[in-house]
């Protein structure tokens, strides 16, 4: 069920944007799931390793910090026999092009589909294994319990760090080099409103990824958290009361600020919640599942308006907020929400060096890389190519040729 | 795989819509997901229950009579580790949303969210747990059979009656009190064709459903019915044969009346036939849920054009023709089409039972609480409102931005 | 999972259409999954059977060749049960289903609803039972390694031969009985362009088409080649790799010949890369499927040309590239680079002795029948139906009423 949370999140990014740019979002989509697949399996998941497999260590006062995994290419080492090594592999080819597809959305519009799949493949090659290594595959964040006694080490059931927040934290590189869309914002005027094309896709697409994300951490949770297979059914009912009391909190904030809801921002809402229902759902009761979406919720059209007013930041999709905003909560209140059976403040100190590690470090690296990137394949595509849109520019037709579709020269409703 | 189910009918529902009520059509779908999802696992499935689980009765006629389960709220009693009692609540987060997508869809371009959104936490907190405890949580219909000797006791596999039905007739309670559209009814001329705005949506929205309900029969009859695990070949197949059965009927006889086959009233053969295939799934063979299903499509179209033309019901989507028709008549059917290994008569007596308690109990008591929700929060969107289009009065911004669409000033096609 | 590749190709095929036949087309993707169940479940899995059940067997030269098995209908003989013939039976009502999709994708835009349900019914009842007997069902091609020493006998794990091959050489036959559009091959100029009208929805559906896939190929692995229950994760890593290496080659080769990158192409590379991973899944290590992909991505472009330029060949959908040569390329592939621990040289025999009978028995054998029903039901609609679309023809109503969609008589974009 996991791949629907992929096509979930391609509908999203596709009906968030405009028309004339949404044939080439949702090829990208394809070929951004493509190149995660193929980087990942061919020397990602290599270095990622999984808890147990050898790594790379470095002693640091005296302590072993694992900080690489150490296995050949193309899964030859593992026996793809169902070992618990195994199935991570497998599912992480589809968490890694989840991830990947964020920045895709935020950057939608004036990102170039060359520079898209190169971001991709360096994203799914290096960045996602290295992280990912350090929280699942043995290395010094999971390893933080062991050897300093913070609790059980920094703890991420399902990929709320490791997936969302390096693919939100990419979409915030990726945004500021890139730039936002011309005609955005034009001197002390407010930010132009691009409205969402299809927004029944994106309100679609939410639907299904709720499918995708129940799939993804059950699996996450069995794998990565090692509980029992039974406790799938509060892990299930945990990612559904999340990401509905996101979006229940979203709706009520757009409805009083703005005096009617504001469809694009209940989405955000709701992927929020699902994005931070990753870490927490298998360490939480249901109530508190529910409690942690209802206070992100209602942030989430603060914090849209924030980026945008506040800090220039054109991103058409909100993966920003949905990915990195989200994932960051649900890592911070499992610090102090989760049944650990541990002290809770080792448990919290272990968190909080987990986001200390995804703002500190990730952060800087994602936008190093994709800076070095922007270098040899330039990520944005020309004033024209913008106005006459990315379909057109990059793929030579439009999304919808048989319909009737506003263009700049006619009046926007 | 049951959220598909809901994905399948949020899509049935707007694409049977008009263009100018599609984005609140989806927003909503959404948000009565997560509202029902909220209010069943805080208050709804404290008060459904589940079998063996305690209950309150009261003796008629020396006789214990199960009326309400007696369980605290949010789940806190149930070990969520995978028994019987905790999937049978993950599944009917689902199963009750599903449910309530049913109202909102006849309801569509005149009903307004906020009032949907009400009445689905009263469907999803009362009126569902309180039918599903008497058939599910081991209550009063589930006792016929050890009472009185009435076959197995009411029968319900997966949900026909519980959920399609009682979802059903909350419709027709929504729509009575809602009333039809503006200009769908005029004097004495024929009423106004509204035709689907997208019947592309519906028709995957079909496929999806099947998807969806595949899982939802199958879980269902594993649940509720206590089916072996292995019979979920004969329950998959029987839901694909018996909505299989219908489609192919609704297609003859609209090609026959009409000259053509009817799109819209195909869809709503389809998923009467999935409706009717949720109670029999467990318990007849193939070829039997196939006669169910054809026997069922044939019957679609002139019921609702008897809704339509007779009742002056105006149901955008069907949902009362697709979820009450298609759902009691599964009911009926199982009567003297299962295989009970009891008499057939009892049985058919215990589900005429439960047939009679939907309609005379469940749809007064749905009509009741929905008209006091009248009272309260306004259900009916201005003339004004409905003319200018549900997205743009409640939502403030347009389904389609970037597409011309035709308006009532433009020649409909 | 697998009703997903359904709606995937559901998708697949009414994106690449044009608008005017679009509801025409989904209608009919409904249509046939209905009809496909029907008669394959009535007649057609009697006649393929499941191996070790009972089959007729013709003596030749003193070997037993299985040619058709011998059960009752309605599969009235099997235990319902979950035993690995009863699975088999409801995991191909999802693939033969899935296989009559691929004629209709073909032959959108002239034929007619009416023939396509017959087509189906013929095909899902005779053609693919036959074949999938011979196969999958103990019949003379899986014999030929018991009898003739050829490796293991012809090997498909999951259906490119007998789902995709079977369904492409029929999509052939069905197009060169209906004839092109009228409009595309104009005497010498070059075929006239219709572009997908909705190219999103096709890119989609590629997406939900993987996941479908991944449920087709894991269940055909362990019901059709006995991989042991573990190995479904190799299964899974080669189905992603073998249609992203298809993708990737694809949108290079289009990208330099056409200098940007042709989204219906790549469409086309992601599903012939699914094609031949069924055959391919459960026999090579993940970086042979990777190869395997690559190679046939390539190929896809070229091809469609040879069909469209050379042979005059009018396929909206790439029904006949897609699936007929990717299921062709994995079952020859599968000859020489499959792990079978038998000589290569007897395999890849076994193989060859598979194409041959799939060009030189199925193709003609499906176009006799299909040619047969064509002077019972005509297939062409009429040339004025064309230019008013299928839709409105067929169905007497378009798929977008309230959209302003151009026609012949205004310009094309």
């Amino acid at each position: 069920m996991v791949p629907l949370a992929i096509a979930g999140a391609a509908l999203i990014n596709t009906g968030l944007g405009r028309a004339r740019g949404s044939a080439q979002s949702a090829l990208g989509s394809l070929c951004i799931l493509a190149i995660a697949a193929i980087a990942y399996i061919a020397v990602g998941c290599a270095w990622e390793g999984y808890s147990g497999l050898p790594q790379h260590t470095v002693l640091i006062a005296g302590k072993p910090w694992g900080w690489l995994a150490d296995l050949p290419f193309f899964l030859r080492s593992r026996q793809l026999d169902g070992s618990s090594a195994s199935l991570a592999a497998l599912l992480q080819i589809f968490g890694v092009a989840l991830a990947a597809l964020i920045p895709w959305g935020s950057g939608a519009g004036r990102w170039r589909l060359r520079a898209g799949c190169f971001s991709t493949a360096i994203f799914a090659g290096l960045v996602y294994p290295l992280f990912a290594h350090w929280v699942w595959g043995g290395g010094w964040l999971a390893q933080l319990g062991a050897n300093y006694g913070l609790g059980r080490g920094f703890a991420d059931a399902a990929g709320s760090g490791t997936m969302q927040v390096t693919g939100g934290l990419t979409a915030l590189a990726v945004v500021w080099i890139t730039g936002p869309r011309y005609g955005k914002f034009y001197r002390d005027e407010p930010p132009a409103v691009f409205p969402a094309h299809q927004i029944g896709y994106a309100l679609f697409g939410c639907l299904l990824a709720l499918a995708g994300w129940i799939g993804l951490n059950g699996a996450g949770s069995l794998l990565f958290a090692g509980i029992a297979p039974g406790r799938i059914v509060v892990v299930a009912v945990n990612t559904v009361l999340c990401a509905s009391g996101a979006l229940v909190t979203a709706l009520f904030v757009t409805s009083f600020r703005f005096g009617k809801p504001d469809a694009s921002l209940c989405v955000n809402g709701w992927v929020a919640g699902l994005a931070a229902s990753s870490s927490i759902c298998a360490f939480v009761p249901p109530a508190a599942a529910l409690l942690i979406g209802l206070m992100l919720g209602g942030a989430v059209p603060f914090l849209s308006e924030f980026l945008e007013l506040r800090l220039n930041i054109d991103d058409p999709s909100g993966g920003i907020t949905m990915h990195a905003a989200g994932g960051l909560w649900g890592l911070f209140a499992l610090g102090f929400m989760g049944r650990f059976g541990v002290p809770v403040a080792g448990q919290l100190l272990a968190q909080i060096a987990g986001i200390a590690t995804l703002l500190g470090f990730v952060l800087p690296f994602t936008y190093a890389l994709n800076w070095l990137l922007n270098r040899v394949v330039c990520f944005r595509a020309s004033a024209d190519a913008e106005q006459a849109g990315m379909d057109m520019h990059e793929l030579g037709a439009g999304a919808y040729p048989d319909f009737v579709v506003y263009t700049d020269d006619s009046p926007m409703r």
